[in-house]
């Protein structure tokens, strides 16, 4: 291999937080990035070489982005699979992870049915296109059950539970559109793995216990408090994910830990995911550096872990939309071994994911204590 | 305190490798940075809002930065103090550190004067203006003596051994300026402390020992491999020297262990130093978040280290100014914990500074062996 500079140049449709930390990763490799983002000034935007504008399914720029980069990935589900993948063909430049993933997982159905089949233990679910099919879904998987969109969902949004009999109707005019229907998981605790697919490499970040809160991630706690064989088991089940899916990158996985003390997989995402943010500070490498060593084909780096760690995101808490004014971040500032990531989003609005909060010491249960009351002393004004 | 979005903006007289690990640093504290520098497309350029491109003494750059900018700081000595002063003054932007402290500081007689007047300890010195100061001081100091630039000395570029009274007037022709000699230090070892001045407070990161060659940085090892009792008079010392500073920011502050065990300072960079670049993954702050964080008058991070560490410098190998292109970079990549970090410079020359690599362990010997190995499997084509 041989470093130049330039260096090679990332092309990442999307230029959220998650471009903004890519952005932040890519420097020190040698690596240049580029965003594509609807928003114009982005937060990605004052950390990258160039913001294209430009929507997510918006030919026109997915080709500007491709020709002016060595590599495409993305780092939102919403990037257009079929535009990806026509561009790349196109432009000679390749994309990861593969477009054929992204289109697999934006389908919560093709996706679930893709793991199961390869595998990986999932929660009983059915398709579900009529009030009649979730009617008869739900006499098998008993209720409530959980009633998924398909597609388009995000931070809880398209998913509907399902209490009993009477709440069938209004359920499916809710989704509105293709739905699955899943039992609901009893659950210990829920858990993500950071996975990472390289060139002919794979590996994973330290299980990471996620805690939400209306299926919004409020902190991450790693290492897990979980048993040494949860964990493993954990981390095998991640490892099955992986080997399910084509191309390389770093993939969010999102498990239950069942009363039964099964592991069970939720979701996956193509993509950096907010459970991994902790590892910017609490590993040797971060989730950003990795996806990017991944998509631009170097060795991946070290997933070992520096210290137990806990991140707390930084949520909108105001009643209207309005520039985001946060006060009480001195507290943070001023605390050793807090870091403050701010995301740079111009406006606020309830639960908008503004930052985050990552502390690393020695107790997870102390760490998580300490950034619960960092986070509590920000108020947006 | 509030966070907004733009946050503040930080406008840096220089764009350099400095500049581009400031902007790494700046995101996550909610800053915006901007670079002026020279050469179009510096290597800060790709990880900044902008770079305005204009000279070191150019008024009109400094302005358009000062306008654009919250605060104003630099990462080049080459920045002209007058320039700055008379541009914070017109425009209300502060500058940090003070412009008359980078004064003090590019005239090593008038740093040195500074620095003993306060009570910190020094190589004995005296100015020289001609051959016959230069032989009376010597005639006090003894042979060999050390002959220096007063001004725009770099990397050992602008010192002048004098080894005995026929070396005399070819120094004094070599150096073809105002100058100084100091009697020639024999010492243990180098060591540097990183120090910062925040507002109303000052710190120091723990004690690195310097490994120089031909005058040039090769590696820096943290903590330095000195006695406690060697390590606590270095910080004492620096805090002296931060004590004798005006303004806001890191210091890079280069000292001697001589023979005897005594502490010297050799000189002060007013601004973040490549024997601190080793803080980015070995402290829990690094110097870059840790200037930012000063200029801005945020609270300053903690000094604490993480663990031990070493970096070695990069430099050009190649006889001919010829574009950048390295190879064996892999090996890096492929070591857990080895900490690539490229500074995008476009052409390489003889011991140029185009990168770094940190490696992080218990064991400072071994890590030094280690990383010596790494840069040793380096070769630019």
């Amino acid at each position: 291999m041989t470093l130049t500079s330039p260096g090679p140049t990332v092309g990442v449709v999307g230029g959220g937080q998650l471009g903004r930390m890519l952005g932040e990763a890519a420097a020190p490799l040698g690596l240049e990035l580029l965003v594509a983002d609807p928003t114009p000034d982005c937060p990605a935007a004052p950390v990258v070489r160039d913001q294209l504008v430009g929507g997510f399914e918006d030919e026109e720029t997915f080709r500007d982005l491709a020709e002016r980069s060595d590599y495409l990935t993305f780092e939102i589900e919403l990037a257009d699979p079929d535009v990806l993948e026509r561009v790349a063909e196109e432009t000679g430049t390749p994309v990861h992870p593969a477009p054929e993933t992204l289109r697999t997982i934006q389908d919560k159905l093709v996706q679930k049915r893709r793991l199961a089949d390869a595998g990986v233990p999932v929660p009983e679910f059915r398709a579900v296109d009529s009030a009649a099919d979730l009617r008869e879904a739900c006499e098998d998987l008993g209720y409530p059950a959980m009633l998924k969109a398909r597609t388009g969902g995000y931070d809880g949004r398209g998913n509907v539970p399902v209490e009993g009999p009477d709440a069938v109707e209004d359920a499916v005019d809710d989704i509105a559109g293709p739905a699955m229907v899943e039992e609901m998981v009893d659950f210990e605790r829920e858990l993500a793995v950071m996975g990472c697919r390289g060139d002919g490499e794979r590996d994973a970040f330290p299980v990471t216990e996620t805690i939400h809160e209306a299926e919004i991630l409020r902190e991450s706690v790693a290492p897990a408090r979980a048993s040494d064989d949860v964990r493993e088991r954990a981390r095998d089940v991640a490892h099955d994910v992986l080997d399910a899916m084509d191309g390389r990158g770093v993939f969010g996985i999102e498990l239950f830990e069942t009363t039964d003390g099964e592991i069970l997989l939720n979701e996956i995402a193509p993509r950096p995911h907010n459970s991994g943010h902790w590892t910017i500070e609490g590993c040797h490498t971060s989730q950003f550096e990795q996806h990017l060593r991944a998509v631009a084909g170097l060795p991946l780096g070290t997933t070992d872990q520096r210290f137990p760690t806990v991140s707390t995101n930084i949520l909108g808490d105001v009643a209207e939309r309005q520039p985001a004014a946060l006060s009480g971040e001195e507290g943070i500032l001023e605390t050793p071994r807090a870091h403050l990531h701010w995301y740079g989003k111009r406006e606020v609005y309830d639960l908008r994911k503004m930052g985050h909060v990552t502390l690393t010491g020695d107790d997870p249960d102390a760490l998580l204590a300490d950034a619960r009351d960092l986070r509590d002393g920000l108020t947006f004004e």
